[in-house]
């Protein structure tokens, strides 16, 4: 078994394109770039908790990053480093490796700098800390969100929460719907494009981790309004409907804009060839207030909103959903 | 019991003194210093490797956020932001608000913001990922040692591992060492006054958080060269010796100097009233050997020196331990 540092010599260490001193002393160091307010988040995932023991290590490195990636795009950030941490029971250089290129394969993709780590013996544990960069001023906020403003989310909510619906037995999909839903749990592909675009357009952004309605919330609370949605196409009711509004694991955009900048995000979702619904508009009412009307205009009541690690003994396995704070 | 939320409003969230946007959203937003270097840092602490169940939770909450704040010492850094990230396994209030209160105290003690958090459930684990600033091309690294440089360790390397082998029954301490050496152990006291006057004077650095000389050997292999010790009032053999040389988490800094300095560090040791003690010299050798007298010039071979937590199958409980990378 190799020792820890031979463990991060041989899977953790790699060219940095961007850093003056990377892994292998007290600390990293990196120029930040001048003018640029830095944007930092970290996520802790465990398993039992937020992925089965089972769990594909490729995967399950992609997204171990991706979901800290996932919180530049809602701030409107570039990503530029990363730290992670890892807890392993004993560990399997197999396991590792293949860890390894799933995680450095989503660096890569994105243009992140490994500038740190730290491996221990333990329960399966991986912390991630991201660091990003955006100009002074332009980083979207969960808080800015006004009355009028209309309600937008990118891709397909839901489709994760169903991939694991199906991996679990409680649905049962057909191809393409399979290959689509298991690639969006499996390889989430952040959107850091679409944050990066919507500088100066967002009024307020976050990324749907804990479903659709939490999220928007988590929106609602913090700029102290309300919301009216139309879901197009909302299924009436039962699982696919749950997972639209509920699942968590998309890591899509939900974002509020100016109603005039409609068109605007149009041209954005043309520029992109990523759809972006517009599913509402923020009211004046009760703070985290949300009315949710079906296609015909009833009133909705969801029975689920949303997840919480704590108030849920069982934990959503066999995904990697957290949460933000 | 408390949500998720719930937790993180009540007891991690504080006013920030040097933070645009705290705790609450996507990520945080900080805003660098014009001409400053960022250092990162991050370390796991998991129950069972680095502590116990029962130890004392303010205690671990200080320790869990000064072990990080220890390398930015080691890098000459000023420590501005950190990130904690806990894995609990059931949340107990009055555990949260004592393990939080240590933190915070510390946090406060050494300037710095808490300035992202996740929580989830699990086995006990914390993250915390540290960021601090150093002016551009004055971080002490460990690779900068030259042949001819004396070797100074700060303060009293081992008292840690004394008051752990007390504890453990393996030796029996009286007072006032007991007192000194469990202080050390549960509350230590990094060395950032140090490591920012040793800007321009050390030509290496590093914490001693794996053992003297593991840390050394670390040193000496990044700088290509070996080293020639003398420590003064070296323990013959025994229980003793071993804490001085392998004992680890003291975060007390080894560091090397051109010789010729060597009285601008006595001037340092005397200002800062902390001692530091010369207790070798870098030589051209095989890179990382270490060759160590004792009072009488006699080469002594230790047994042990240093830590490897993949190495130890059992771990070294009842202490927060870790390795650097």
């Amino acid at each position: 078994m190799p020792s820890e540092f031979e463990l991060i010599a041989r899977y953790f260490t790699r060219a940095t394109s961007h850093t003056e001193l990377g892994i292998g002393d007290d600390g990293a160091l990196v120029v930040p770039t001048h003018g640029q307010v830095l944007v930092i988040s970290t996520d802790l995932l465990v398993e039992g908790t937020h992925f089965l023991s089972d769990t594909d290590p490729e995967a399950l490195g992609w997204k171990t990053l991706a979901v800290n990636i996932s919180d530049m795009a809602a701030m409107g950030a570039q990503p530029r480093w990363a730290t992670l941490a890892a807890a392993l029971p004993a560990p399997t250089e197999s396991w590792i490796e293949d860890f390894a290129g799933g995680f450095f394969e989503c660096a890569n993709s994105y243009g992140i700098d490994l500038v740190g780590g730290d491996t221990t013996r333990g329960p399966r544990t991986f912390c991630v800390t991201i660091i990003g960069e955006v100009p002074a001023g332009q980083a979207l906020r969960r808080d800015g969100a006004k009355a009028g403003d209309s309600i937008w989310v990118s891709g397909k909510p839901g489709l994760a929460a169903l991939g694991l619906a199906h991996l679990q037995g409680r649905t049962r999909l057909a191809e393409p719907a399979l290959s689509e839903c298991l690639a969006a749990l499996h390889r989430p592909q952040p959107r850091i494009s679409l944050g990066l675009a919507l500088r100066g357009i967002a009024s307020a952004a976050i990324d749907v981790s804990d479903g659709l309605l939490a999220d928007l919330g988590h929106v609602l609370e913090q700029s102290g309004l309300a919301a009216r949605l139309h879901i197009p196409n909302l299924p009436a009711a039962g699982l696919e409907r749950d997972c639209l509004l509920a699942g968590g694991d998309d890591y899509e955009l939900l974002f509020t804009a100016a109603a005039g900048l409609d068109s605007a995000v149009m041209a954005l979702s043309a520029r992109l060839e990523l759809p972006l619904t517009r599913i509402g508009e923020i009211v004046v009412g009760p703070p985290g207030e949300l009315v949710l009307c079906d296609d015909g205009g009833s009133v909705i009541t969801p029975a689920i909103r949303g997840y919480d690690h704590f108030m849920s003994p069982t934990g959503r396995e066999g995904t990697v959903s957290r949460d933000k704070q």
